[in-house]
């Protein structure tokens, strides 16, 4: 079940650099890809910089509405995931053509993907020259979820192998979240 | 042993969200500290970001030699880059106090960190609005170095559990690099 994350917390959803699913929606249309380019910058207010390029639609999509989310997708999704980042939707609904399930997010017009273990509602920043220059997105995170069954409390449980986060190497490789270890000091 | 990694493949050194030691030299005296926002952004010439909290010594030396290593620690070094994390270098010789070894680097003054699995070599771009704004350092990554045992051809072995990546959540609370996951498609 989806439940709110506290800001201070939230940078710890992207801290241990899970891939993620960046979707937006603008003039009626909607998409989403996969980005592994997105980190933490700022603990609380929680704030996020990523990088996306230009020439994809989820790209027409987030400079229109200078809003995303952030969505964290696990093992189960790793298919999808791969297909996010290697298809594109200019030309027609890419989430209904790969089957994917969304629902309104709470504060932003972009969509959250279902399935997925957490999901960070961002406002973009207005950093043109940073943008002009690196294809790299300041956003503010006004809100993040996560499952209760994959993290609470500020911490991911790794209770269900299937809610571990994905991390990508390079053309649909990935990493599973591996197990815990903690530091004595 | 410490082999090249070419230029295209060294964001795969960062693609997955390890955790770094910032290592840097100036003035005669060298120090490192424990980063997880570190990120890739460009392929080839490969370039990262990364934050950093202008409180640390680490600073001081980055911003005055404008140069650093990104190390890449591993499992093994679960204890040593927490104590990087969590102690200063301000009033003494830190790597000394925490018996670091290190060896120089070959492009630039801050030295490589042994015992990790990966380093890349790095100049930081003149970005005193973006660094001002957001405590963010935009770097070119001038040359990249791995572990033969832990990373060759472009890819993560997995080989040797110890040599594994770690991955910071919070207060010493790490996860390791877990199993390879390949999307069918």
């Amino acid at each position: 079940m989806r439940q709110p994350v506290e800001p201070r917390h939230a940078y710890r959803l992207l801290n241990h650099g899970p891939t993620t699913i960046l979707s937006a929606a603008a003039d009626g249309r909607a998409n989403a890809m996969a980005a592994s380019w997105v980190m933490a910058i700022d603990f609380e207010p929680p704030r996020l910089v990523f990088v996306m390029s230009d020439d994809t639609f989820t790209h027409t999509l987030i400079t229109r509405s200078r809003e995303c989310v952030v969505n964290i997708p696990c093992v189960r999704q790793l298919e999808l995931c791969y297909a996010l980042g290697t298809t594109h939707g200019h030309d027609g609904d890419k989430l209904a053509r790969l089957g994917v399930a969304t629902t309104p997010a709470v504060h932003v017009g972009a969509p959250f993907v279902e399935g997925c273990v957490a999901w960070l509602e961002c406002r973009l920043r207005a950093e043109p020259a940073i943008e002009a220059a690196y294809a790299m997105y300041v956003a503010d995170v006004v809100a993040a979820w996560a499952c209760d069954l994959a993290f609470a409390q500020g911490r991911w449980l790794l209770a269900d192998p299937a809610l571990r986060t994905i991390h990508h190497q390079t053309r649909g490789e990935f990493f599973a979240q591996g197990e815990r270890l903690v530091a004595r000091q």
